[in-house]
């Protein structure tokens, strides 16, 4: 492609809203226009690179054998009753009026739209198992849109949905589903890992995100040093210490602690170590107050905390007035020891491993130090109750886990039957029997790939796209284009030879200087670069520098070619 | 791909509301699936022909130098208020709002969008002549959505949209343009016609549809046979007769004719020929009534009829008792002997050629023989006003014109400064002068392409596809797939053979008899069927037959590379 011949816009401005690096660099090398909130224009350089993402999703999900189909964005009402989720699905859905007031949504996701296909086109078991995908845009109205197509309202995605007579069949396909995953990521040159992922209220014990690796990703992974494990921090076992508790060896003491509530303000003052400390809180649940009990230098973590089966259904914090009637005193000061007997206390593994810890009160501006479980304190269940930390052992027993940052852009999941049952998607089996169908559902955030690549490949000069990312693989910049033709006659033939090689080629031809040709081919993240210049034709060279290079090489046709080419 | 690794469902019964042969076909062969009034599925089989559509339009495209871009389903409505189309576009535009009451519509078209993207990106008229493009979903909400994908609400467009500094930039790409859809619907095997267009009320005098010729169109064409002339019949010049009128050789007579008011009715009744009459109308303008005058055997063409100078604005055919009041009689005895002087006698060119005519009496149940113009009727003026018909002599001299029937796919249109002026998008002239910019824009139905491709291409056994469009180009099917493996064996040697030179070859081997089998790939309109059995392998043949031929052929194998590989 001759630069002339294409459009390209750089933005030396970007708006405040811009918060993330991604956001930020796709504005200012002219890949995205905002048409308005979380809705994005994507210009001829975005779309170049947003294809390439397709193309590799489609070639990977086609070489598993899923097949493409194509289902409409607009949706009607009924369906979504059919699952109930026209009022569950909540603000994101957005609803809309055809000129007749019949009801429809712009389609978020295509499950019940699927799982209605499904059911008029399956009739046998011999037609599973069966995988059909698409690559098609979804719209989630967001309350706040925000981070460019990271987060954006409209946006591509492809979503797969399987079929199956058993769960056998729903794990194979699961399994494939995974591999092919993992081959997307990587020939996009991306880095992630795949982390077990919390099936909340779905059910089903199988599901698995993709995270693209990036020190700004919202999501944070624990993953093992020592082998594949990598989950999704709040699902991540702790496990408990190898050591046994220790005996009690101090006495319970009652110590003022005065105006000392945090556990920072209360270690130092007591002089002793967080991790010898116990921290509770009370929840409310829909059974009465539970106590939480973890460890000073750990927290809560919510998700295991709500699986607890003292805790069904909802459950909040516990609220002053609750505390103040139950235990005597306020948060900060809440302990184990004492707690009436109608509360019962549930302890992380770590902090029911304490002997002679510090504790609250249960009264205002007093803490326990030597307090033991049992002789003190009721322990009515021990439990993994913590978020895991940088250094816990892997709950696989194979090496130690550490923490990572992470963007979701892939999620694989066992569904099961629930729509298929919801729906009534049924096929005849063996015996003729009617029976509903198990389902799998397999995402890809297409474009939010491109936004993730980006937070994990970028540095101070703008974008530094992997190979297989990136608009065009080589950047030829002509140095004096606009008077002498011997250079644009070199640049030229470097072009035809390099395209004929099947190479994608951007020859920039503007006739810019060279500090601001430099810096577009810079910001918009070519990997290989090329001046072509008269001086450098003089000496019999070319001057090549790969992106993530800091110093140009002067490289002889041969070298240059054997370089782009390979041996 | 084998036919069992793919999702293939034929269907027996089709809707009642299935009025044409494509809606009807693409339900039978299993393309489509209907989600929603006029909101259709495109399954695997269905969107493998979509695909093909659309390569081959991004090719050309590509070709003709247009850069590909990709903008929102989702456009503001601040946008449409600066064009004023937020509330003149009509009930076809599909509005909706988002959680915060901010309003939007599905873009039915992206003249808004594209206009808005380009005032912010285009600075300079170096940068011009540009020409966007792309190949997107678009909603527009139909009061009656009918004829599946050929008149669906949500459908797939590819809408390009060009920017230019003076009208001579635009005509060239415009011209570019025209050349490329040429291109596109001579690849995709089609038998087309591009035709001069009605610009309507835009203004601006270049504009062609691409029309698919098709017994079922809705649009009626002339076309010449001595030239490329074609032009949308209410378009299309109707000349003078290359007669000149004759003299008054009868008396004028009144003649009763009761009862008698249509012309063939009265034509009939007066042993006339119909080409021998004069046939009236009485049309109420802003300005008056006004009588037009045709050929008995000709009908007046109300596009032509609307350009009237005498007939500025809107304007409707005269009721009973304005026509009453005017002339004295009802409609069927009207003419244009003693009309009133304040009423405009408009003569069609080859109702004004006539002499010794017969025509209405403006009385009840009487005509006139022998009327004359000038002698017994006034002419206000002589002008086009009538449809050509077939055998009309073509307006550019050469050959004559005849009537086809069209669907139109691609529409290209000469905007000019329209909506850059109403939306202020301007660049700097050489001269450092902000000038609003002139636009084209160039459309082609993607979806409904496919539609029109089986109009055209059909027989009583199903879709016969223009090998370019076809799903596949080449079917397999294998007699006895289910017991020997002979003719299995050799299937997929013969599969693995035509896939190794290129070509998109089915094999069938679900197992099914000759009779189904057979029939599935005439429905879905494979071009080359070749059967391999066991019978056929013993002498040392393979049955082939194309999708256009009635009777089977035995090849030899080198004879069957011949016919699918060419020489």
């Amino acid at each position: 492609m001759r630069l002339s011949q294409f459009h390209l816009a750089t933005v030396k401005e970007v708006p405040a809203d811009a918060e993330v690096a991604s956001h930020r660099l796709m504005l200012r090398a002219g890949m995205l226009r905002k048409l308005a909130a979380g809705i994005y224009t994507w210009t001829p350089l975005g779309l170049r690179v947003l294809r390439k993402v397709e193309t590799v999703v489609r070639e990977e999900m086609n070489r598993a054998g899923a097949i493409e189909m194509l289902m409409p964005s607009i949706q009607p009402r009924e369906l979504w009753e059919e699952t109930q989720r026209w009022e569950k699905f909540g603000g994101q859905l957005l609803k809309l009026k055809d000129r007749r007031e019949q009801e429809y949504c712009y389609g978020p996701t295509h499950e019940e739209v699927i799982t209605d296909f499904a059911r008029q086109e399956l009739k046998s078991y011999k037609q599973l198992p069966i995988n059909f995908y698409q690559i098609q845009t979804k719209f989630r109205d967001e309350i706040r849109p925000r981070f460019g197509v990271m987060r954006a309202r409209e946006f591509m995605m492809k979503d797969a949905y399987s079929f199956h007579l058993t769960p056998e069949s729903l794990a194979a396909t699961y399994g494939v589903m995974y591999g092919a995953y993992g081959r997307i990521f990587d020939r996009l040159g991306l880095r992630f890992r795949a982390v077990q992922a919390d099936t909340g209220a779905i059910g089903g014990n199988a599901s698995h995100e993709f995270q693209v690796l990036a020190e700004s990703g919202e999501d944070a992974i624990a993953w093992s040093d020592g082998s594949d494990y990598a989950a999704n921090v709040e699902l991540a076992e702790a496990l408990a210490p190898r050591v046994e508790r220790p005996e009690p060896a101090a006495e319970l003491q009652r110590v003022d602690t005065p105006a000392r509530k945090t556990m920072d303000e209360v270690s130092t003052f007591l002089s002793v170590s967080p991790d010898q400390c116990v921290k509770t809180i009370l929840v409310r649940g829909e059974q009465g107050l539970v106590a939480l009990c973890v460890r000073g230098d750990h927290e809560i973590n919510e998700v295991k905390a709500a699986k607890l089966e003292e805790l069904p259904g909802a459950s909040v914090l516990a609220d002053e007035a609750e505390i103040l009637k139950a235990t005597g005193t306020r948060p900060g000061f809440i302990g184990p020891v004492g707690l009436p007997d109608e509360i019962p206390v549930i302890v992380d593994r770590s902090a029911a491993a304490l002997a002679d810890f510090v504790c609250g009160g249960n009264a205002v501006d007093t803490h326990y130090t030597g307090a033991n479980w049992n002789r003190d304190a009721r322990i009515t269940r021990i439990a993994d109750l913590r978020k895991v930390v940088d250094g816990d052992p892997s709950p696989d027993g194979e090496g130690t886990l550490h923490i990572a940052r992470g963007i979701e852009v892939g999620h694989v999941f066992q569904l099961g039957g629930r729509y298929a049952e919801a729906m009534n998607a049924t096929v005849l089996d063996e015996n003729g029997k009617a029976r509903a169908m198990l389902m799998g559902c397999y995402g890809i955030g297409v474009s939010r790939i491109v936004a993730a690549a980006i937070e994990q490949n970028h540095d101070d000069r703008g974008i530094v796209w992997p190979e297989p990312m990136a608009p065009w693989t080589v950047a030829i910049c002509v140095i004096g284009s606009r008077n002498g033709t011997q250079a644009q006659d070199a640049a030229q033939a470097l072009y035809d030879e390099l395209t004929g090689h099947g190479l994608e080629v951007l020859l920039d031809d503007r006739g810019l200087r060279p500090g601001p040709m430099f810096a577009d081919m810079e910001l918009i993240g070519i990997p290989h670069r090329i001046v072509v210049s008269e001086r450098g034709l003089e000496a019999g060279t070319f001057e090549y520098r790969h992106r993530r290079d800091t110093e140009n090489r002067a490289l002889t046709r041969a070298e240059l070619m054997e370089r782009l080419l390979g041996a």
